[in-house]
């Protein structure tokens, strides 16, 4: 699986006075696509937490190319960057659905935690999805 | 104790492309200012979490008058409504810290519960600072 | 049209520390809803704005029944439930798209105006869409 | 002026179901570092947009140290890391306020447009404020 795409409508919530959407916002739609690619591949993140292990955020970056507008759809297409058992990294290009222009693209660090942010391990059971042995 | 007055700076990031705040932010407001009527009260609400007692939204009721704007000060003004040991009804008149001028008025209803939303009271030691028995 | 339905996932950002949905963000879900509702009767909200006439959010209720949880699908039916060429007043119920449990229903009102806020009605190419003469 | 320290206090809306902060939030208090950096520095960002020059975001990182969590308050260490006539990058370290414990930190790059987006100059004006000729 090399990547999957997501696609979202932007919302008025989203937007701010410059009339495009704030910058944070980029980066749930990140989680958006994040939590669709992991699904995808096989995992409920969902699932994983109720099991005990946490995928917490260790670093962001965005770039942002041009601002994405209230009401467009645009596509997050999420892919793994890098992956062992105790972090992943995601990268993602986020674009406008319907002309395909380039709006963003970034990567997140994760590390896998328990829910006093110790850091774990990927459970075993979840491994080869992230190409793991 | 008849109100709290809170004093928050509007964030760009709570602005959207109508050049004015998003409404739905105007509910983080009033729980800035809840915290802050309660904390003035004498209950640190993080400290009533920890112990176990929720306070769950029931309900949130907003006018707006007239806009807020990027970089305004605005002052939340919180009051008790009614209040018993299985709820609290606050009142919230937000208004523009420099003029006076009102921009919205509104109120939230709470219920106690526990962890897993089963409803229950204030513990005891609360009580009196809400007026109660 | 009685009532336009949507459907949402729940994202992690609109989580809060309760485990749940932070209250806030159901207005942000029903705005979803009702810009779905105008684009199912005709009207595309970005474009009525683009000619110069807003409908900014005059009041919003909402009663809590219970509590949406991450990565659950939620549907928003929205229904319009008053009308003239000043405001619109639109309802809301959302429920658990699996299984079909209440978990808060609401209301907002909308007034019509400028870009300068200044009331004004609706534009009439619109108005028999909201069963308007 | 090596750098501006804005103090915050965690809202319960910044939490998430994890219970410590969202990650996307930490751009938002980079945001009010920001905003009051300049204000010390002598330019009110406000009057800036007014004056029709935006201040568009052009990439953002961002560090996870340890969680913030709900009700502590934070500080917010805000420095020009990097400045021309075309664009600022700003530089931010954020701590827990009675501990010191570093959090996280990141960067933001900017860079100056009209409101179409179009990339200017800082007016003239400013620019001392920045350590520009």
């Amino acid at each position: 699986m090399d990547f999957v795409e997501t696609r979202l409508r932007v919302r008025y919530a989203e937007t701010d006075q410059m009339g495009v959407v704030y910058h944070a916002n980029y980066l749930i739609w990140m989680e958006v696509g994040r939590v669709e690619y992991c699904r995808a591949a096989g995992m409920v993140y969902r699932d994983l937490e109720l099991e005990g292990t946490l995928l917490a955020v260790a670093e962001v970056n965005c770039r942002y190319i041009l601002p994405a507008r209230y009401d467009e759809e645009v596509i997050v297409r999420t892919s793994l960057g890098e992956s062992n058992a105790r972090m992943l990294r995601f990268e993602y290009a986020i674009e406008d659905a319907s002309s395909g222009t380039a709006l963003a693209t970034g990567f997140t660090k994760h590390v896998f935690c328990d829910r006093d942010f110790k850091p774990r391990k990927l459970p075993e059971k979840y491994r080869a999805l992230f190409g793991l042995a």
